[in-house]
């Protein structure tokens, strides 16, 4: 796992200080494309490119079992992991129809689903194990798991690396995963299981109800984490968090920028940051969840999503959905004419 | 200008209760794409389709001067307007550049700008005047000039329904334009002055005190327009303002959804909600711009925009921007698999 720490390579400060100058030659005043500049900006320091690009995107979704299911923290039976990893690679999910949308690379990695899966196209078998151990009772998996796990986030990005891809999108599938994503939260933020645990696919108040209490029972089990972010991902992780979270550390490491997704990937994306902060620079968050705590979580990781859009779907669909944003500002960036080029009097000129 | 007040269409609501059946059915937890759902049933109910689609986009620009220019109420010197609008048809400005990135139809309306321009592709000569006049001492045009800004709208929709448009954009460009919007703005609203005024693009301090201090001298010079819209357009609007107001009444009354961009094109669809308010379903408010009091006015007027991104560049830039959500939500809605296509359990199969 040491590579995990592996800070990411120096940049050449000479693209982003183009950038900002490109920026102010542009037809345009000055500041008027908001966030659109900022993200251009920063594409084109992380990629050490001139003319940054968000065209080249590759998906992966990461999907594992949790034990935890067995605990009655979910509205969706645990089968519904199986099935909609079917219904990915089918191309009927959310995530299957906007990858399509965006023509971008799309597999799934089973992590450790606990149904068998016929082997197929677009499907990376990776099993850390028959989904997580139940983590009210022990630690959600062993050593050996955990690095499993890492490495599975890792080698998706090797081939996405082959793929020349200039976007990651990280997601994620895996009934129970809000409760473990909410346990981690809750470890490496202080925060307390009653502000942030939400419905996840849609329980009622008195399910709701249940899951704190389940959580607040996790968090006591296994304190001794401490802050160490790798035991809390091992004994309270799922197979598919702790590979988004290898995942992103790697794309990070080899030059790539990542949109992440909502409640899950955010959760993967804390615990990257906390094991290699030289990573945060990488990072666009997509969107704020409408499940209960995200907006809390990002305000307190100081992160300002770019949409909100009430969506809570997860599989990496509010980041496929934010990358048109990207794309908008490269085009704007690449394409426009500078106040020289165009002939247009800037508000320098009109006080002459 | 009788036309503008003709109600649209009576809508089948087959279409509508259709959309929302279709989004219970699909393969995510009920109300997990939250606006773009809404989305997707609103554009099913506009254009009277089971696959609603925004992949059909034209868009306007309307240029014209402003007398009240002369007040010193701009950053930027008044010939920008007709530099800019050469700008767009040289393909240079943000809007062009996202046309053509949304292949979308373009072009600009001259509908009275100072500088001659010399006819070419992509301009439609519609001039009401060589300006507007300076509304701090008269109204901005008279009764034929409106009437000829409102036809230039209408044509322009006439034009966009020859070409099949299902989303129309209208952008606008004219140095001098916050001041009008702010005066209607606090016309209809009854807003402050002092609270909305803002920078247009790029006064400091003192040039927005100046601006408020004339903004005020014309709501007092004018004020005997009352609640009369179309004399308030009349008085304090201008061209492209007005065109734009037609436009977006004649693209409600055609069928055609409307992605309104910012702070100049949101006070054309409260001008053209007032005017004939059976074309607000039609309307989508793609943002909120960072331009002082769009927030407030957005809130006002009970719209909650789709981005939220810190532009405020005008020309149509942020409706263009937020295109791309249109078409995400008409994909999902049209591509996703259901519950039973896809032989994915439903939370209430998992009661069984």
């Amino acid at each position: 796992m040491n590579w995990t720490k592996t800070p990411c390579p120096t940049r050449d400060s000479r693209f982003k200080e183009s950038a900002l100058a490109r920026q102010a030659q542009l037809t345009k005043p000055a500041g008027s494309l908001g966030t659109l500049e900022d993200i251009a900006v920063r594409l084109a320091n992380i990629q050490q490119r001139n003319k940054p690009s968000a065209n080249n995107i590759s998906i992966t979704v990461f999907a594992g079992d949790h034990g935890v299911a067995a605990e009655g923290v979910s509205a969706f039976p645990q089968e519904v992991t199986a099935q909609m990893v079917m219904n990915f690679l089918q191309g009927g999910a959310a995530i299957s129809v906007m990858a399509k949308q965006l023509n971008a690379n799309f597999e799934v990695v089973n992590t450790g689903i606990l149904t068998p899966l016929p082997e197929q196209d677009g499907l990376i078998i990776q099993c850390a194990g028959a989904g997580t151990a139940n983590m009210v009772k022990e630690a959600a998996m062993n050593h050996g798991q955990l690095e499993t796990a890492l490495q599975s986030g890792r080698d998706s990005i090797k081939r996405a690396v082959n793929n020349d891809t200039q976007v990651f999108i990280g997601g994620e599938m895996g009934i129970g995963n809000t409760t473990s994503a909410t346990v981690l939260y809750c470890a490496l933020l202080g925060l307390d299981p009653a502000e942030i645990t939400g419905a996840g696919t849609g329980l009622d108040e008195k399910g709701i109800a249940h899951k704190t209490n389940i959580i607040q029972k996790i968090l006591t089990k296994h304190k001794d984490c401490g802050d160490d972010t790798h035991e809390w991902l091992r004994c309270a992780g799922g197979f598919e968090i702790v590979a988004l979270t290898g995942a992103y550390i790697y794309a990070a490491q080899s030059g790539i920028a990542i949109l992440v997704d909502g409640f899950i990937s955010s959760v993967a994306a804390l615990c990257a940051i906390r094991i290699n902060p030289s990573i945060t620079a990488n990072l666009f968050f997509s969107h704020v969840s409408a499940e209960q705590g995200h907006r809390t979580i990002l305000e307190n990781i100081g992160q300002k999503p770019l949409l909100d859009l009430g969506m809570h779907l997860g599989e990496g669909s509010g980041a496929a959905v934010a990358a048109s944003l990207l794309q908008s500002a490269c085009t704007l960036h690449n394409d426009m004419a500078t106040f020289a080029e165009a002939a247009v009097a800037t508000r320098e000129a009109s006080r002459d």
